[in-house]
């Protein structure tokens, strides 16, 4: 039959051809747009219609509005000198990928609605283990972002922790102690939030204070722990980082699964920007200690060329995921197929897109020497632009460079931390506001910190240059009193 | 500088507009590929190299591959003939806006990281609920999946209690009751999954029996609610569903919600798959009673003809969501903005695809009438397949149609349970390994039941009539023993 508004697939294939030249072209230059949008809250919403068409419209005019009305709302990610947070790409086989993963749309919840989603996670998960160089006997799932992995790996921690909390819950449980997470001040607060969500309590997430590396303190989480379990409280998990989000300092994992291990602790690191550095070989270091834990998250869409959204979640112990989580329910229950995985059992979200697609694709069109050398060029601009800062006089390094985040400040002599505050905010706005550079800032105990984050695939030399230049020349503007 | 494996923009000019010639041609003839596919287990994860390239390989090699390799792996939801589970569909203006979604990469966590990928998600949102004709004041969010949704809604419920669970966990706390949680025997797991994952216990969920239309029995539900009351527990929330996954039974929402509010429970509705059904004008009523609860989710990746993965929050108490979430670590501080809302405040993940975009396109491009018209004809088409089953001597419907699903079977008489399960399983398996057709099963109490489930916007008159001949066919050779 036919039905009012269909598309004809001349239609779609017309729209969609225009859309790839679009992208491809926007790709090329997306230097012609300001980084940072610079549109009034409300200003997009505003332009749009209150109300739903009644009638179909053609693909054509929604192109149209896209390129019109939407993208002075978008902030460029893609723009190269994209340096705020930690920059993602959207990189060709990226976007090939998700294309792909659209057309199919396929759902694999279970093996039998897709085997081809299932393996090819598996396969693809390994296939970036051995790039990260780690051991073998991790278990692999993809999951939307590191937020989600790093609550599901704590899940797994607490089921494991043997109290029966999916069955029988926490609360007016007498017997039930206090159960403890540990990590450092400068965790993410993605743990936090698994801490809260978990019904754990935000007073059961110990923070172990930092060294002046920003590095968690391990004999004082060693302290933490033994307290702790003195006062009858349960240990349940400790939460390294590596690459934190402040300044991509690296806590001592090897230190920290040994203390763990003597209190029984599950150990998740946190390795949502930093781990795939890893993937450089005199950067394996970074992840020492990490095979001897308990799971781990890194992050494809962060620092790995992968569209959003993508994180990875590895566990040793699939087990007590699975005992967290697998529930089996008629409507799902197929045929046993041998040893045959079905992703579902493994977390909260049933619905699986094929995700697995567009990682596969950006690891084979780069292969491991194209990674490597695109992070090793990352962490070598930002070698460079922490040298331009540290030879600048008046300018200051926060932070010691471990990866490709510089942290750093103007900081003339005699000022007030407070006053440092105020300048430094006033120089990144005045950068951000000019649109050709975006950096964010973070503070560092009471020490207001800017923050160039080099991560995305088409940022060159040339990019960091214009924001040294950008950044003095506000400095230069705001002590002048402009 | 050039890259090792650099792709140049026309290696991904021409691979994507020969992948948007491939999607197109695969959608018009998926009938092509058996639907559900027929590997063994490890079949796929045999034909890939069990390492990563070490050097980069060209984006037309992994085309070839994804046609000739993993193909065979993909069971076709964008099959017409597709009728398990719940189907869903890639249309065209979906995988458009997907394309385009990847190629703005944009990470809309917070307001100003992209201002159009919050502003549209409020403007389509508003336009979604204004078509299920449901009044205002709800706030809306997108999230993966379904059963994201419920965990969320029931973390704002844990928060609303007054128990401050957010700051002082669960466990240990002798003051706190047991706190419960109330839906249907018929209802999905994921409520049993966010309840698990909440830390309440699955004991604390009570399944309350369903008449023999499978709607919860609310007198039931009230007396669960003032035993556990009596007993000194505190009831938290009631989650009825509408259009449950075994047979899409309506739970009397109106009902269930007075009786929650008389003892101060949270609302959430499972409309995941059934929700979208209330943009056809003459079915608006099985939303009745919704815009009296606390929240609902509906899946428009289900049956709303846009591509995996969308699920749309909507709630009433956007605060208590808030409060149950919100955390402002120092990197994530922005310029105060007028009233803009930061996503990330509302749930776990912190970054945020721009899945929006695809939403807004689909309904833009079918508009009101095209959306109805589709949901309409597949309502329309599960009738009259209703009806060829029981007109059909010897098979039976086992529940009643309200919407585009049929539950049914082959019931000779005289046959045991056991006979009819083994029978039915049998002309499943023969139905499904044929390719031509597609469904699944589930168990009302003791009797199993086949599931036709009409939901792909391709789905047309002939693939119902050839999913009858096929169960016939296999039936007539089972039961002649072939
Ligand atoms: C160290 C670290 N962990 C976790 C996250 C959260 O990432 P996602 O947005 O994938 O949840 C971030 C985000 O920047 C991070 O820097
Ligand atoms: C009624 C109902 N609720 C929730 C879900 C879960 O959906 P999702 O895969 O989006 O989590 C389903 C899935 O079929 C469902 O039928």
């Amino acid at each position: 039959m036919s039905l009012t508004g269909d598309l004809s697939p001349d239609e779609f294939r017309a729209a969609a051809h225009s859309a790839v030249d679009w992208i491809a072209d926007y790709l090329e230059h997306s230097e012609r747009y300001p980084v940072r949008s610079a549109v009034a809250p409300g200003a997009i919403r505003a332009q749009l219609p209150a109300s739903p068409p009644q009638q179909g419209e053609p693909l054509a005019a929604m192109l149209h509005d896209v390129e019109h009305t939407l993208l002075p709302g978008i902030t460029h990610w893609n723009h190269p000198a994209f340096f705020a947070y930690f920059a993602n790409s959207a990189s060709y086989p990226g976007i090939l990928g998700e294309l792909l993963t659209a057309g199919l749309n396929a759902n694999g919840m279970l093996w039998i609605t897709s085997p081809a989603v299932t393996e090819l996670e598996a396969v693809t998960l390994d296939w970036l283990r051995q790039l990260m160089a780690l051991g073998d006997g991790w278990f692999g799932q993809i999951t939307d972002t590191a937020s989600m992995s790093t609550f599901y790996a704590l899940a797994a921690a607490r089921e494991r922790a043997g109290f029966d909390v999916r069955t029988k819950g926490m609360a007016a449980r007498p017997e039930l102690p206090r159960l403890r997470v540990y990590c450092s001040e400068h965790a993410h607060s993605s743990i936090d939030k698994a801490v809260i969500a978990l019904g754990l309590g935000l007073e059961n997430l110990v923070k172990i204070p930092a060294d002046d590396q920003f590095r968690m303190r391990a004999a004082l989480l060693e302290d933490a722990i033994a307290a702790d379990v003195a006062a009858g409280y349960h240990p349940l998990a400790v939460v390294p980082c590596v690459g934190t989000t402040s300044t991509t300092s690296i806590d001592p994992v090897t230190v920290v699964v040994r203390i763990a291990r003597r209190y029984g602790c599950w150990v998740h690191v946190d390795a949502a920007y930093g781990g795939v550095a890893a993937i450089v070989p005199e950067l394996q270091y970074i992840l020492d200690g990490v095979d001897a834990a308990d799971s781990f998250v890194v992050n494809p869409h962060k620092w790995l060329f992968t569209p959003m959204d993508c994180s990875v979640l590895y566990t040793r112990d699939a087990a007590a995921l699975k005992r967290a989580f697998a529930l089996l329910p008629e409507y799902l229950v197929t045929q046993t197929q041998g040893d045959a995985v079905n992703l579902m059992d493994y977390g909260i979200q049933l619905g699986r897109r094929f995700r697995a697609l567009k990682l596969w694709m950006v690891l084979r069109a780069f292969g491991q020497d194209g990674l490597a050398e695109r992070i090793r060029f990352h962490c070598e601009l930002a070698r460079e632009f922490a040298g331009m800062v540290h030879f600048e006089g008046g300018w200051e390094l926060t932070a010691p460079v471990t990866l490709s985040l510089v942290c750093f400040r103007l900081a003339p002599s005699g000022a007030t931390e407070q006053q440092l505050a105020t300048l430094n905010a006033a120089i990144m706005e005045r950068v951000n506001a000019r649109g050709h550079v975006y950096l964010s800032h973070t503070k560092l105990g009471d020490r207001y910190t800017l923050r160039l984050a080099i991560g995305n695939i088409r940022t060159d030399r040339q990019h960091v240059e214009l924001a040294w230049r950008e950044l003095r020349e506000a400095a230069a503007a705001i002590t002048q009193g402009e």
